[in-house]
């Protein structure tokens, strides 16, 4: 009796695993389906081709941006989902005016030199007029807090501390020099300066200058910030070391009234756990500069993909798959929070959330984070199938996910972002250059598989 | 007496371990440093937007060749080495002759349509007077075998297999279709063909040709072999299926004379090893149409650039840091062999050799390989290393180096590739649009900190 047992014992060991393996093989294939559906037949090229074309500079509020919204949603509506809707949200509308001027002067060795401006987000203009000021020359906002009032009222402080090319971890340097930019000019404000300037964040050394949010703290007189390239700010800083120059700087960009525009949303119900919600998103709009290719078009376009591959594969999910195309990331994340917000009213669940907002590059992996309650386990739940992936080149590791989807973290959910290779992200991002050329169509199209391949083993095993 | 030598042996214990600590720690910096040097005062972009300049078309035996070779030298000579030196080759040397002719002529639905075309290295032209025969498409050697002399006599073959765009790894999906160019026309001959088209080794479908080597066996009459680009191979197959169409094909090119030409080498003498020579190196000679960029100016001004690194960080190499520009790689291999033999005749020894010619991309990691008898032992050396390079998105696999370290294979040291992201490699490979525009800057400097890493390794630990 104990043989007969233990025979049976083994025969369900042995089928057991068995089925654990023809699992993971059938696993496997499909996730070369999917690649194969990507690379043979993908969209996504085509699709940020059009959208850089018909919407580029699509900021929050602006016409472009209303255009991306019917483009978009055009698209979603040719794919056969199970419904497409637009969500209204209200956001900040900044317009940069004229085309910015940044002067040198009185320069006694070079005479008057012209730099490559672009006015920051949601920043102040000088007025029609413009200013002229004397230059003081800074690497941080701590050195403004030395310089004090003494020595920079009446001043335009020139933000001169460059991303740390060294690293080659890209937005490590970007976060480790982006503060310049968010709150520099609140900080020189505070001590009476009438303007800033910043140096582009990149580690490029060009003409391209790059813009990007700030924001002014609500007790400071709001002061003109302006980006200017690289190579200017380098020049710049040369010409302050020989001599005391002063800059003329003109901008006419103001915030306008709030805009109505619209979160960009399509799904397909889940036909077993409908409750359950795997979202892919991106930001739709973008900076009103550049086409928005890599930021973050790439994500908007990979998103609508995921679920193109899905239904081309014969897939049909047993949760609910979303595609949320986000308003308003660059200069309010107005978007976000609005759909939090509704998704909370609803007391729907995010199982998951992935979100592409690092460009459109060769992918590399995921980075995961999730409420402290959930995390380790939900992290060691999708680390069983990093040999799925692992062949693909990808690797998972803990980390942030995304500004769109970040105030879904109070569902509980994993918070997911794509991490594709980033030494080429910031050539391009905020800036004119920020377009379709920029892109690679294979390294684009592995990003969308990618993300599919990920919603595809979260759809099927949950968490 | 026990206690004290139990003392005793953890104090050495714990010292021990703390020497080994620091040592890792020295090195992580050491490592941190060379990427400093690499990305804040890099001169390989600089040297390959030269040498893309001064000597775009390089192939093996040409003129550029030659300004290759005085290039590089120069360069080398500018950064204190011990010594420089040119290693003569006889090369085999062939010439494109006139702009290739290749065209539909007898489309009824479409008339006479001009394919853009690049005959194939060391292909024979087909004459002045060009040759015009009927078409027959094939997506195989095989399948020229079963149409034998009767389906292929008196025609032009048509290789159209693609090269698997659903394969992640580009390089597979390249050695799974380049039979066709590389034997395609040697096969067609066998069974009487007149000439052979080729579509080009590429994922994409644009208008742009690649050309790259080919041979015929002994036993064959030659004839001429041309690639035409992938969109003309989808269009010359689309109008097969509508019809039976000839085609006129025109190329003038022929093998001259062998030539003199020059591997070019540069070392830094070791300190303490001198006889333990590691060798970092590429290819100076490039097919004869574009700027050889990425195949393979990026693999020599990479193992210029790592010795430039070591003696600017100060950094006194114990063993013999050989940089090796060979000749010849992609018609020959002329190079390559004549190193070894030389090497050979001289009684030296390779302990290792990195050859970078995958492209100046986004490093990946490395691939090993060497001879049978010493490979595991080797490879599981290196592998305790890898913490120190894992930081930088690196990781190290078995797999082949470099077609022209492979010579080395024989004195038993550890043959390696340099293995950065391929995934834009073949968009360039043998083509006229392979110039600096196609190379960022950062992916490439980063490729030199990554070899120098590993150099600096195997310098201080040997093997």
């Amino acid at each position: 009796m104990k043989q007969i047992a233990c025979l049976l014992l083994s025969l369900f060991v042995v089928s057991g695993v068995a089925a654990q393996h023809n699992e993971t093989d059938m696993d496997a294939l499909f996730i070369k389906k999917i690649h194969a559906q990507a690379l043979n037949d993908g969209r996504c090229y085509e699709w940020l081709t059009q959208l850089t074309t018909v919407a580029p500079g699509r900021l929050a509020g602006s016409p472009a941006a209303a255009a991306a919204v019917e483009y978009t949603r055009f698209i979603l509506d040719t794919l056969g989902l199970d419904t497409v809707w637009l969500q209204p949200c209200i956001v900040p509308y900044w317009v940069r005016g004229d085309k910015e001027q940044v002067r040198i002067v009185n320069s006694r060795k070079m005479g008057s030199i012209e730099l490559r401006a672009l006015a920051l987000g949601n920043s102040l203009g000088t007025g029609p007029q413009g200013l002229t000021a004397e230059v003081v020359e800074v690497r941080s906002l701590s050195e403004v807090d030395s310089l004090g009032r003494k020595g920079v009222e009446g001043k335009i402080v020139f933000y001169n501390r460059p991303m740390d090319p060294t690293s080659v971890n890209t937005f490590a340097a970007y976060g480790g020099a982006v503060d310049q930019r968010g709150a520099g000019a609140g900080r020189a404000s505070k001590y009476g300066a009438v303007g800033v300037l910043v140096r582009s964040m990149t580690t490029r050394i060009d003409h391209i200058p790059h813009t990007g949010g700030m924001s002014y703290p609500p007790d400071v007189k709001p002061i003109p910030a302006i980006a200017i390239s690289t190579a200017d700010a380098e020049l710049l800083s040369a010409v302050l070391r020989e001599e005391p120059v002063r800059v003329y700087m003109r901008s006419t960009s103001q915030m306008m009234p709030d805009q109505l525009t619209h979160n960009v949303i399509g799904e397909i119900r889940g036909s077993e756990f409908p409750d359950e919600i795997i979202l892919v998103g991106g930001h739709l709009d973008s900076w009103d500069v550049g086409g928005g290719a890599h930021d973050d078009g790439a994500g908007c376009v990979h998103s609508m993909e995921v679920l193109r591959i899905l239904l081309q594969t014969g897939y049909r999910p047993k949760r609910t798959i979303r595609c949320v195309l986000f308003a308003n990331e660059e200069n309010g994340l107005v978007g976000g929070r609005t759909y939090a917000r509704i998704s909370n009213e609803k007391e729907e669940y995010h199982l998951a959330a992935i979100e592409s907002d690092r460009g459109g590059f060769t992918p590399r992996g995921f980075t995961f984070e999730a409420d402290e309650s959930v995390f380790t386990q939900k992290f060691r739940q999708v680390t069983q199938w990093l040999p799925l992936l692992e062949p693909y080149g990808l690797q998972f590791r803990k980390g942030g996910s995304g500004a769109d989807i970040g105030p879904l973290k109070s569902q509980k959910g994993l918070l997911i972002g794509f991490e594709p290779d980033t030494q080429r992200y910031f050539d391009f991002h905020h800036a004119p250059n920020d377009n379709i050329d920029a892109v690679n169509k294979r390294e684009l199209e592995l990003g969308a598989a990618t993300m599919a391949s990920l919603v595809y083993l979260l759809d099927k095993y949950g968490l």
